[in-house]
């Protein structure tokens, strides 16, 4: 059985194609610019990477020149010899876990455009399209609120009126859970502990913390949106909604203009002018304020919630970094980890900055583990899809 | 220097009247139903209580009879006798600590209607009345933000647009200044330590977390309005704002209309359907799911920002329970304090049950010592009152 995992921008594609009998990885690569006059592409097979650009008006060209190359390559028999194309899908309005798109799921997603708008309406016009346009290829889509299904009243509800949380379903989501379960799984392997407190921390472009219990999620930092918790690259995270009729008050801007700019120019590019962390780091060496602050609000946010879930965990057992900035920032990690001897947790300085890869980075001393672990979400949107085939296949 | 501190309702004037040579409470007493035909008032001086009704339409009515009755039983020698009245005024645009009450800082409360709702309307009302009726008196208001200047950017900025920051005052105000600014001095006192972590947990109506190290806040659970943080009794607490979009589009009720919901219809009684913690209590050991989940809820969140505090702090010499709940709720302080030996916390469950007014209430095996903490927020008022005389006598 082989699923393509797909990872959709506005105007991209990445994909990873799996062989699902030994989850063995056959192909990925992506496209860029789709829409543009030319379309670079990147295709990585049986041990060979190779660079070029074609024409693809839209993401359904981008999926069939895809489906093209790896047949090319051996990879495909054909476009048949797919099983599935698995999305990494954010929100939907009343609808979780792994589901076939239909136009239920497409719409309760579009339903929820403005509670996602850097992420739904992207996924939901190139699912449409492809849905329309390989109607014998299934498409699965993997809710990112999935894993966090388990998270009790406690963590999972706002203080709102009832009928809000009941009716119209207001609560905390949680997202990036195809992260966070392969980080459960993965975190209680390595520390050969099936019912390991683990408080994984993805830090990335979007960044959220889990708390961990046992395999399941007990707690997120990523609330009804994508844009609460941790700051984000260019989204805010955790905000006061009542800073909103100030706001509007003082700069005539309308609510919508203002969701806009907390979706879109505010994070940690909003308090340093910055979006990429390495840049933030870079400039916050080189003396500047801003770029400072945004580390330090950004740290302060991650020990924010690390302290939170330690209470909710009752105690750590392993603390998880993945993501590009979870896996590369050394720094990052060694601020965040900075004075929690108290709590039992302690940095090696030197495996901490020349630590790549899955591999410890704490010392002797910490009773709690601290690991670096490259998250591979697409092999657990992959495995959903199988999963959902399979259930469908025997019901 | 005789000093009269109010605390204002929309239809209510407490107060209480200091001797600030020695700091001696001199009387206390309060009007309610302030505007109806018939107010009940108490009054409490010289060891005597007495309760009454009298005719006081307005704010200005209830003050003067207030200043009366304490001439009548001697705590005054006439109006005059009084060298300020405080009040713990909440939020005000570009304007914290204490200040003479003047037509610019009324006008800039007024700006914050709407970041204040609950708060600012009756304060600025009541405070225009009482500073045109009594021209004689020094009005002096202390902002509850006051103790909170010190948090620096990692606890106090959100990740926002610089503009939002510098321009609009977009920031982690925090609130219950003068509360915790008792608790810190106090608390440091109990432990003989200047220079404790503590962390207070003012828990009442409204309810915040501060973290204080050497008698400093360094972060508070209350960011840029009063209705944020933990839940209070009828305000929502830290929410989602992009909740708000999918709300309006639902509901079909306007952003005016969602907020008031948070600022009034939510917290402990939107999940519960009481506004006071003991029924929510009763109805909880009564078997009400819905209110063991505000319980909960409520709890989580306390234990969240417990967690949080103390990674900010690198631990913490002493927690503080303080507020209507914080005093006398053992089974708040139970639940949010079980589970925390690994981080060196370890309740009394005796003393917790019984102890009444200043007290330990932890285990002698506890790292970190455990307090009730009955606050003095007219005191701190009291006290910034006639700082700021003393610093105008002084120019």
């Amino acid at each position: 059985m082989k699923i393509l995992v797909a990872n959709l921008g506005s105007t991209s594609f990445k994909y990873r194609l799996f062989e699902m009998e030994r989850e063995t990885l056959l192909a990925r690569g992506g496209f860029e610019r789709i829409g543009a006059a030319s379309s670079p592409f990147t295709v990585e097979a049986g041990g060979k990477r190779e660079e070029g650009a074609i024409a693809a008006p839209d993401h359904a060209a981008a999926v069939r020149a895809c489906l093209a190359q790896l047949t090319e390559r051996g990879c495909l028999t054909s476009g048949n010899d797919l099983s599935a194309i698995g999305f990494k899908a954010v929100h939907a309005r009343g609808i979780s876990g792994a589901h076939r798109v239909s136009d239920a799921v497409l719409t309760a997603m579009e339903d929820y455009n403005t509670v996602a708008p850097a992420h739904n309406p992207p996924y939901v016009a190139a699912m449409r399209l492809l849905a329309r346009e390989f109607p014998s290829i299934p498409l699965v889509a993997a809710f990112e609120t999935g894993f966090h299904q388990t998270i009790g009243p406690a963590e999972g509800l706002y203080a709102v009126p009832r009928e809000w949380i009941e009716k119209h379903g207001i609560r905390r989501w949680g997202f990036h859970g195809a992260s966070h379960r392969f980080m459960a799984g993965r975190g209680s392997e390595l520390l050969g502990n099936p019912s390991a407190r683990l408080i994984s921390c993805h830090l990335g472009g979007s960044s959220s913390l889990c708390a961990i219990s046992a395999g399941k999620s007990v707690a997120c930092s990523l609330g009804m949106s994508p844009q609460s918790g941790l700051p984000h690259n260019n989204r805010v995270g955790d905000f006061d909604v009542f800073a909103l009729p100030a706001l509007m008050n003082e700069t005539g801007r309308s609510l919508d203009q203002l969701l806009d700019d907390l979706a879109n120019r505010s994070g940690l590019e909003g308090l340093s002018g910055y979006r990429d962390l390495r840049d933030i780091e870079k400039a916050a060496a080189e003396g500047e304020p801003r770029a400072r602050e945004a580390l330090d609000v950004f740290v302060g946010s991650i020990r924010h919630y690390l302290g939170a879930y330690m209470v909710t965990l009752g105690g750590a057992d392993g603390i998880l970094f993945t993501g590009g900035i979870g896996e590369n920032s050394s720094l990052i990690r060694e601020e965040v980890c900075r004075g929690l001897e108290w709590a039992g947790i302690v940095l090696d300085p030197a495996a901490n900055s020349t630590a790549r890869g899955e591999s410890t980075i704490h010392a002797t001393s910490s009773k709690t583990q601290v690991w670096i672990l490259p998250t591979n979400e697409e092999i657990v949107v992959a495995r959903q899809a199988r999963e959902l085939l399979g259930n469908e296949a025997t019901t």
